[in-house]
């Protein structure tokens, strides 16, 4: 049985890991018989915006990432830094802006986010070790700033939105536009993404995609 | 295309909507074709708990469960009492603890609950017009209540647990035992349960039993 690390970012899109995009991951894994190890780093998230109003409306207000995203996990999740490359057989990212807040700075940055210390260390040693490593939505972004820090030119897929993509290939990765329902396989690298919510309009497109990012990430990992 | 609405409790299973099993609705409701409406009740969570430690561990801390319930519907959500049974041709109550705190009482009054004002405007409503109504996972006490106050016996199921059935038979509804993959139909009065989480052991047995319960809903609706 493969062992599949989920990273979320958080419990929200607007500021955590997109729900049903992890919810649609971890479906897709459990039908396929793979074992999930759901885990996030543990530390402040970077806001809380009211996903009624898309507002962040009390500055003062403070959620912990990993114990929010522990809502979508039931409670079964590691704190990201008791994860090692030699536990797992493959990594995948949720998308969200969590993803681009928390595990990066992208959403303010750009290109030249920084990434979060236990993220790039789990991710650098899955590519070292080359474990394959999926990424959904904007999650490539965190690849692609890691990767393109070392010198490896990875092939990913925001979607097909311009800003954000050329954002991806100033981090030195080579963007390709993708469907909701499908997905880009880097061959090489061992990586795989798919656009999600980036794209989508809705949950079962949105499925669709995951489950093949799921099933070549599980192909990939034997 | 039927109209759903889908009626939310919060987010995460201990203080609110069971996460997995919202998204699961949303998704099978979506590859059906149906056209999804997200509501739940615009007021303060009965509390917030902690999804790490699966404790209350800030007793000052407020949340509200429709700002927190749009972080499933990724915004796109109503209050409650902005939908009428006219607007709709069936209604689901996914579960969680969210429905037993929040949209009644029945986590800590057990058969003597009360029930929202909302949520019983708009089930009585349901019930009286013969839409039909899908309950997830604990969400059958609300129903049970709402039913048994008006004398009319519901055929219902939360699973197997004998003393959660108990209480929802003392509140004058008829409980069956029900496998994760399965569900009742009480095709007298249109209601669908399936137990979901309260008996299942992950994501794809527990999708397997809402999407048959959302397909059984669309099939009562049209």
């Amino acid at each position: 049985m493969a062992r599949i690390a989920v990273c979320l970012s958080g419990c929200g899109f607007l500021d955590g890991a997109e729900i049903q995009e992890a919810v649609f991951t971890l479906l897709a894994l459990d039908r396929a018989g793979a074992e999930i190890i759901c885990c996030a780093p543990d530390k402040l998230q970077a806001g809380v915006v009211n996903h009624r109003t898309q507002r962040p409306e009390h500055e003062e207000e403070e959620r912990n990432v990993l114990v929010e995203s522990a809502r979508i996990a039931r409670g079964n999740i590691k704190s990201l830094s008791k994860i090692a490359a030699d536990d797992i057989d493959a990594l995948i990212f949720p998308g969200g802006f969590g993803a681009a807040k928390n595990l990066c700075s992208f959403a303010s940055n750009g290109p030249d986010c920084t990434v979060d210390p236990q993220v790039e260390r789990l991710t650098s040693d899955m590519l070292e070790k080359r474990k394959p490593i999926g990424a959904i939505c904007i999650a490539p972004a965190v690849l692609a700033r890691i990767a393109g820090a070392r010198k490896i030119a990875v092939r990913l897929t925001i979607g097909n939105d311009p800003g954000t993509a050329a954002a991806i290939n100033r981090m030195g990765a080579h963007h390709c536009p993708c469907e909701t329902t499908e997905m880009i396989v880097d061959t090489e690298h061992r990586i795989v993404s798919t656009p999600a919510y980036m794209t989508g309009k809705g949950p079962a497109d949105v499925y669709t995609g995951i489950e093949k990012l799921v099933n070549e990430i599980l192909t990939l990992a034997n």
